[in-house]
């Protein structure tokens, strides 16, 4: 896949009517239903037709914005990794805050972001597969290695400081994300199994304690 | 989805000389070839032409056993997820083992599962999402009930003796599951950012020894 992004496309042609009409928004309204539309269908994957039909914009703009619909799922996992990273950054550098405290948040921003981007891992898994090597490395350098330091900063900290039992942070952050996301993916196993939807809030609100609970427990020193 | 079975295959058509020269033989191979492709190439699909060049059969076989792809597929999840079911109710039937002992060594054999069938739950979920409800709720009957119950039994024996916390047994299922999975199913992932292939042994008995240690230590009680 090459990496087509919005600022090769911009360079190069017009802009569609409908983008002057939602100046600076159509690009982001392109990738909320595109998220939306995975969210629901609890897929990754979208087509033109029905993301021009959510959005209510031409899905020529996608051509547009993104290159192709290559271009439009790299911009979405972009858009979310960055926010990602991001905040877990920002609570890794915080003084005046204590391991446990740092991670009990961050564990708790995980299940809230697996809630709202139910398609986020596979979205990046799919990526990474189909990219060439730049764009794989591209994914890498930006977004898992920066959150593969921020786990050992976070988890070495506290093993450091006799709060957390000595835990390897790599094999960690397997566990957690694994645990955060494997609840949301596992959407329609629960509606076919147990007759609910894994995404409401009230079972996001219980899974959140269970997991930040749980891992607290797996973590701490006695 | 059908559920086109081997058995209403076998009733109306003859057998392929290739059948023939493997008897018995032959439908196994093509599943283990699958898993096999599956297994290497970190997906969940496969083509019939890689299916017949890797098992060196004829892959108008697969029509013969499984009707079609879809049909080898669900076969492929039966022959997994049977032995799956299976062991997990010996373990949680066992009169003399103490609980936590049985979880200990259920930990250590999901990872061992998902060591050897990455595909496993991506399968699953296929499976679910492209079938239509009575093959979805035979799955679910078949294999995720059961799972579920032995997960109340086994987690319930615990809590009820004091040798683990109060944990929602459905919640723990996802903790567990997810966690095991996510380090396969990340294999890509590890190759492109860290330069390592989670399929390898010695990779999975680090990890085994880090979830069964990191699981224990979040469920047992003080």
């Amino acid at each position: 896949m090459t990496n087509a992004g919005p600022q090769t496309a911009h360079d190069h042609a017009a802009p569609p009517p409908d983008a002057a009409a939602a100046p600076g928004g159509a690009r982001d309204l392109l990738l909320a239903a595109a998220s939306a539309v995975m969210r629901e269908g609890d897929l990754v994957d979208i087509s033109l037709s029905e993301l021009s039909l959510r959005s209510g914009l031409n899905s020529a703009l996608v051509k547009y914005y993104f290159g192709n619909k290559a271009g439009l799922l790299t911009a979405l996992l972009d858009r979310d990794m960055a926010e990602i990273v991001r905040s877990v950054d920002a609570l890794v550098a915080k003084g005046d805050m204590a391991p446990q405290d740092k991670l009990r948040h961050h564990i708790s921003c995980c299940i809230d972001t697996y809630y709202r981007y139910p398609y986020l891992n596979r979205l990046l898994m799919r990526l990474v597969r189909d990219s060439d090597d730049a764009e794989a490395r591209r994914i890498a350098d930006k977004y898992l290695r920066p959150l593969s330091r921020a786990y050992d900063q976070l988890i070495g900290e506290g093993v450091k400081s006799g709060v957390f039992r000595p835990i390897d942070p790599q094999m960690f952050y397997f566990t957690v994300s694994g645990a955060a996301d494997r609840f949301f993916s596992a959407r329609l196993v629960l509606r076919h199994c147990f007759g609910q939807d894994s995404l409401t809030e009230q079972l996001r609100d219980r899974y959140r304690e269970h997991t930040v609970d749980f891992i607290m427990a797996g973590i701490l020193a006695d």
